[in-house]
């Protein structure tokens, strides 16, 4: 059994930690932290984990955590990177849910999260676990930084057209939709039903800090410089993210994209491209790890649209963190997170 | 491993038997019909079910569904009656979620159904398969008529009281509220969002077939006359019914009711007794096959009032209708079924 | 010109009665207070008023709010009560939308509102602006307190029959559903979009404040004691209240109880008696000031429920204050209210 | 007075024209047709009318019909141009809601169409009534078509900066969201809220029949080669467009974007320039007739990108066809149409 801690676990990213993790065969919670309702028993919060669990917050306490084969960080950024040394030192895996350790630009991080970082000298051991990229240093990793949701959802969507060189990378545009589960479990006015249901905008123009990791991510990946107007809009919902993505063609010999699709991700277990003529809804992946990829050329134009809707919430953070973790600690990749989407 | 078949499979009660069925360990769906989509994959159709179960919609045909161990209907009312007599014949047993054998009384069900009942011959065989209070007959059961939605919550929620004879059992109110996911995948101009979203409405004053089902279950099972008034009303979600009961206490000494509560159902996998003072949320028990129930005595008044939640299409359907199945076969109870809710 | 100002004008009925009072032939907005906003445009927070209205919040101030004709109190409670006297005072007529002056019992108040109010000796002077019960008293009223949201939905629903003395007054319920609109514009987990949508609640079942009110108001109006068990419920919608009310007859000869609802409300502009068997749905008040009521008897069993339906906004509060106004002022009762319900 | 019919009066934007034209001071409403429906009071349909419109849907005749000022058509695409010939030849003017005059090649209306028109010889009569490009011929028209709810967003996003030459006009993308009800009030599974409530899609990647309209409707007017890659999706919500357009900028020397907007609409009734740096709501025009528009240029990269919201039903439909009349008879402009959206 991989004994396993989560510091923060009050937000929804916790609480799906826990829902997967209390039926993973082997991975057993031993600690689960928050510093605002230590004492309280996990299902005074999350009723739905009745009979499933039976854990209270704690304190966060670094002895504690560290007895912990790995531990979770489902914080707002610069939690993590208070503790995190303290556990690498102690051979503690860590897997970061948030935004601590996902550039490797020290200063574009700063700027972007508008603060010091407190352990740069962390940022070359931290590996950015989206696995369909980067399978192979994860399996020894000690510090795994999960990728944001709107990342997931428009790098998987991105990857086959930059990896073949098809179209220009330095114009790409993520139209992205999200369900307000992304904006935590936090008091906040603009997230009220009443003044998100039955509406649509975008926000955050001026600058989303999940702009500069696509721009980072994908421009390491294909070793050019990529750039990409992001666009993010809440959409009257809970759960999942669609990203609308659109490239332009640099080539006229393009081949099938279909087949180039199927092809690269015919091996990843949570990557699903669609049939052609697709457009996945994003109930088709709620609750599960599954990213839904649909390609499409519309009008026959010099203009490729992807498709590509996850849940925030499983594929964008809890799920894919776990998926990391089967992959650290060499079991079967899909264990505790081959779930079923809920449709309707 | 359980053969099953599954006659009507593209509606909200099919896919999830599908979901639930394609993780159940000793269970195998081997044929699912459709007259409308024979032919068609059924992930054509539930696109969530992708990777996870691979079969086809095919016509209904008695010879192929009796090879089955087990045949569920998640069809509309009339189609079970039609075809079961031939399959109880030949040994295969059935469970069905549809209305056809929930009632006793043929002259009462061929008023409310209106229509004739082709098998009325059928109906003493036929066990009501809430587990609750038929458990022993469910064992042996060759045809289990699988609980309605709205009795399975109100029912549940009435018993103890009912069976502790402190209330008058003439004078109970049901004042149910369900997601439009209850009135099925069928194309229907009042339940398009555009009409039900940001509504909220009560329907069926004149008399829902759920009214006479509640009333004759209760009625025999504390050989009583039981009478209610059933207002069902439509909120704006997909899953769930808040079933909120109402009854007279008819003495002074009604001891502790929350123990009440509790003692009845300690048992029982399926049905959470809250703690004191908690009012359960339907999103509780979303995508999951528990019914979560407080029980409450406001402000000191002779009136109890009881909260009774729900998944609609899990334990008010098709995973009610697997934890017979599990029941039938001799197998763990909570095999297949024991599926955490999603919240948020 | 009717002048008027506005306390508290952020909130959500700040923001009805500014898009009302804007095209109100005979009235002008002077004076519109916020502590937290002052200085901001109301455009700013309400973009919906752009090119309407053109005022500033300003901090709330008695000499300013005096020089009005009438000061809307658009408050949480206890804020009115601090600045009523004043105002009464100086001859400047008050209508308070908060819980202030609702109720005649200053105990009952304290106990329920825990805390001390501090003039209660303007109870006497406040009439209940439930214009239904009371127009003659609202035409010279100096303070008028509106009724709560909650408290107009079950008033007008079970006044014919209570008048009548056709149901038995000590044992009414109210089995009640609000959209989240009514928690008002505030930062509140339990009210985020993630926390409520896709899922109904009750809640307050320990005291909800306007069972007191509820129970007052209807007692002395019919002089006799009420008593009534009061259930309300959060349903995942932004507005409109659906209240559903049970009440056992006490005799047999109950006559045409449609005909009685049609007689009651025959005069009264914003009560709509529904055909009977009609079931209103809470979007056909959306955006207006109508309540539309139902009346039955299911199963021709001795308990009649009524149905009655507002948009809590509306005529649970802004437009049932400028009802108030109108009448206060001798012009057109309907002036500036008569707005038709937006459906879809 | 003016003397309105209205052909096709049971869906979405016949019940707007309802509820918008009972309140106009200059128009009267005298016949609403519907072949289904005949008979049968409005407010049986839509019970928000009740008290406020009193008519019954009859049988569609041109006799009755041509005795109206003006006829609008709120019909789906076919049924106008079977019936306007006969109209425009008796003198009535006629307003068309639906798609059958929007396009001025024929060819190209009956590729997208995929039918034969019957009365092509129209098309060169008929006004397309966008009347921010279009006014003084609406003035003295006969025939206007009403511009599709997408076209109204999009044309009026990229009007200033494909007048101003600032955009490649070739390679303009529009990624535009709506609310249910542009699907009109029909039975259709995938519109249940079971099916779209708590998801998000995009659909119609094939081809929307509003591209060849956009596409027509801009290149005349810039009198150049249009070119867009229109994505079209669905939201969880009743009303509402959020069109998000990207455009590239071919010059640096673009000036002052925001400027450039502000004098475009300056003396446009119902186009909302935002101030710099707004994110437009959909709420925020909820059933009233303005389109608000806010122009960005992210990270000061050379893709502009345009928000453009508008009510669907209203200014995309009902709403901008009331204000067509109101030129055409020469009334002012706002007339019965100036009302403000309701927020929450």
């Amino acid at each position: 059994m991989i004994k396993v801690g989560i510091v923060g676990g009050t937000g929804y990213t916790g609480v799906e930690l826990l829902r997967l993790l209390a039926k993973h065969p082997q991975a057993s919670v031993e600690v689960i932290t928050s510093r605002t309702e230590a004492g309280m028993h996990v299902t005074e919060l999350y009723p739905n984990l009745r009979g499933h669990i039976d854990i209270k917050f704690t304190e966060p306490d670094v002895e504690t955590l560290s007895e912990c084969d790995v531990v979770f960080f489902a914080t707002p950024h610069t939690v993590a990177m208070a503790l995190v040394p303290e556990l690498i030192k102690r051979n503690t895996r860590v897997i970061d849910i948030s935004a601590d350790f996902r550039l490797k630009d020290v200063e574009v991080w700063e700027h972007w999260y508008n603060t010091k970082h407190t352990c740069p000298e962390l940022f070359s051991k931290a590996v950015y676990g989206l696995v369909e990229i980067n399978r192979e240093q994860i399996r020894t990793a000690q510090l795994v930084a999960v990728p944001g949701c709107y990342p997931t959802a428009t790098e998987l969507g991105f990857l086959p057209l930059l990896e073949a060189g098809l179209i220009d990378p330095t114009h790409l545009i993520a139209d992205a939709k999200t369900g307000v589960s992304g904006a935590g479990r936090k008091a906040a006015i603009p997230m009220l039903l009443a003044e998100t249901s039955g509406s649509f905008k975008a926000y955050g123009l001026n600058g989303h800090r999940h702009l500069p990791e696509i721009r980072e991510v994908l421009s390491r990946h294909i070793n050019k410089a990529v750039d990409l107007t992001f666009i993010p809009h809440l959409a009257p919902m809970v759960r999942g993210i669609h990203a609308t993505l659109y490239g332009r063609l640099t080539t006229e010999s393009i081949g099938d994209l279909q087949n180039l699709y199927e092809q690269r991700f015919a091996n990843e277990p949570f990557v699903d491209v669609m049939p052609a003529g697709s457009m996945p809804e994003t109930r088709s992946v709620q609750g599960s790890n599954m990213c839904r990829i649909a390609v499409h050329q519309p009008q026959g134009s010099d203009t490729v649209v992807v498709l590509s809707v996850i849940d925030n919430l499983v594929k964008g953070a809890s799920g894919q963190a776990i998926h990391n973790m089967n992959i650290m600690f060499g079991i079967e990749e899909i264990m505790g997170i081959d779930v079923i989407a809920m449709m309707p």
